[in-house]
């Protein structure tokens, strides 16, 4: 008999101490004895791997990235035993794995690999003799069995690979919050917990603010893993991301049912880069941005002036953590494109009002330019996408935006 | 050019915070500077260990030993990278290896496996590249990747047995002390450090209570490891453990050369049971210790006693952790056996006389003997191998029996 199969994946505060440990192997315990497999996927204890990274720049104010990914890696296996100890003492057969024994390959970029494949030999092999198993998040190897880290949102990434390459009937990430909301609850107290998101829009959501890393839910979408996000400290229930039924509505849906706006994102991890007096030509993009892309880095908004006397500017933003390493980029390139200077501002925010309703329906913007006209935000920078509408402003008027928006498309109201 | 190859290994004191860390980095670099190639080998930082394992026990009193390892081991790979790290502020090239990755396999014994084979290749790339190499200590991996530990003095074992395998020119092995002395300064204060001492004279002492575990000796001596024992915190010559020109004297030489003890050693950790009224036949002793070596345990001293109406007692010591088990295991098979009764004591302790000199010199007991009898103390057990006679006495008057020895065997007195 086959039994369904979920992977679980618990974050670093859910396991901060041998209390919460255990309480997440009662969880795990539970799941187990309604009759399902369950592979648990755990991050490092609290603040571990905070501490980790001082320990390392106590040595080296630049650690080698193989040698800290080595180093960070322990932190997760440290989690994963403890968590196997806590289910064998609850008398459940249970088995902890590295990120190497769960058959997680990567590429070798140290600090941000991605996983290249799973080989769920072992993995498959230990459900069949009735095992629980823990898997290390957050790391992989190389082939050389070099062991790298996944980076950002690494663990919600290692969940939902294992449940698309396992044939997992979900993937659930329990957290600290206890789910997915309309908009930053702790900016718009009215903001409403969903019961679903689509993928795209959830994609949106994370790319622009949401706690859960655009990665998974990528690979989520790709491989159809339904994922399911609560709380790992009550029985609230969370927040399922999939294949919404009405992601792609057709035209002969009522209008009322597609023109929600499903949430309100804003991200404060945003720089911008303007280069000055490029000559417009062909090829001048290119060379600007592909020592970016070189060096791994996202690039997110890119808007580029209109031309003027053969000359144009170019801006677009990048997360605070890499711009000093962007410009030092963007420097290295200005005399061989001819441009004549660099400049940056480290004061912004992205606020996007996100939701598969809006695609191909005219006005949401023009309604989220009014909004934000009306409450004096004075908007920077636009980009648009099928689902998404963002607007870049000054930080400081930030959160006030999110809260008119989220009045002004009425998500303080039930559906 | 081939460059001359030492593998050094560092204990836990001596790299137990970040300045210890980067002094062991300089003084690999020392090494490399004067033109050899290092491959070092680490044990956990500081009191590491012990944390992780009442991190394991604040779980489950009794941790499962394949969880356990895999916990364990992660404080060697902390060790390894920082110490990596600090190697490349340096400016040199260095490299970590975890267990697994620098080709060590061990059975599956979890706790206190046995190295099995070490497959150099991925070391001896790296060499040839011109890298200083890093390897965890104490750590190895089955067959199926299974991350297992080598128990006591496991670290010592990883470097000599990497010594062997890549035909090293000498391991070194720094410590908190400064080389092996005639007998434990603490104890005996007029104690002195040996230059040399030969493999099997340190193998009594290590087994009979020098720092040093006997497992990396008895591989030193099997592959001809030259072992150089230092202090990692000064300059200070340390003790160089090999094959001495005299291990074997003939009987051709001068007798004052061999007459002399190379050390005392004392081990406190002895525990005796006697089992009680054992028929007098074949077989029961194995029927006895069958089941002690079953579970992997060490036994050291074995008494029988002269039989007494078809019946006998049998009394052997085993290491005071293990008495609680040992007792265990004895009652188990104490009805079919035939045996009447088993008791113990755990208030022993055996010192012991050590010398490659004294092989098939008679006198030397009867001589140890009558010191111990001179200082009123009374022997419990007594053993005997080639180079070494050992007795077991009240733990309460080891260190007198100590220092009555030392004493007597003139080894306070320079050579």
């Amino acid at each position: 008999m086959v039994l369904p199969l979920i992977v679980q994946k618990y974050g670093g505060s859910s396991v901060a101490d041998a209390e919460k440990i255990m309480s997440v192997a009662r969880r795990i315990g539970r799941g187990r004895d309604s009759g399902v497999d369950i592979v648990a996927v755990v991050s490092a204890m609290g603040d571990t791997t905070d501490a980790l990274i001082d320990l390392a720049r106590s040595i080296s104010p630049t650690p080698d990235p193989r040698e800290l990914d080595l180093l960070l890696s322990t932190g997760e296996l440290v989690a994963c035993t403890l968590l196997t100890m806590a289910l064998r003492t609850l008398g459940y057969s249970a088995l902890s794995l590295s990120g190497t024994q769960a058959g997680i390959r990567t590429d070798t970029t140290y600090g941000r690999a991605r996983i290249h494949s799973i080989d769920t030999g072992r993995v498959q092999m230990e459900l069949a003799k009735g095992q629980l198993i823990v898997v290390a998040g957050f790391q992989g190897a190389t082939e050389d069995l070099d062991i790298t880290t996944l980076g950002r949102g690494g663990s919600d990434t290692t969940a939902v690979a294992l449940a698309a390459a396992l044939g997992a009937d979900r993937c659930e990430i329990y957290t600290d919050v206890d789910g997915i909301y309309s908009a930053d609850p702790r900016i718009v107290p009215r903001a409403r917990k969903l019961d679903e998101i689509g993928y795209d829009e959830m994609l949106e959501l994370a790319s622009y603010g949401a706690k859960m890393h655009p990665r998974s839910i990528e690979l989520g979408s790709f491989y159809q893993v339904p994922i399911y996000v609560a709380s790992s400290f009550g029985d609230a229930p969370g927040t399922l991301i999939h294949k919404k039924p009405d992601e792609n509505p057709s035209d002969e849906d009522p209008m009322e049912d597609r023109i929600r706006v499903t949430g309100i994102a804003c991200n404060t991890n945003v720089a911008k880069i303007t280069v000055r007096s490029l000559p417009d030509r062909p090829g001048i993009a290119a060379a600007l941005f592909e020592p970016l892309a070189k060096v791994g880095m996202s690039i997110d908004t890119i808007v580029q002036n209109t031309s003027v006397e053969r000359s144009t500017d170019i801006s677009f933003t990048v997360s605070r953590t890499d711009l000093d390493e962007a410009v030092r980029q963007v420097e290295g390139v200005l005399d061989s494109i001819g441009a004549t200077g660099v400049v940056s501002d480290a004061t912004l925010a992205s606020v996007s009002v996100i939701g598969s309703g809006m695609q191909n329906t005219p006005g949401y913007a023009s309604r989220m330019f009014r909004i934000l006209a009306d409450g004096n935000v004075n908007i920077d920078m636009i980009t648009t996408s099928e689902i998404r509408i963002s607007c870049v402003v000054k930080e400081e008027q930030a959160q006030e935006a999110v809260r008119l928006l989220h009045h002004g498309f009425q998500l303080d109201q039930d559906p």
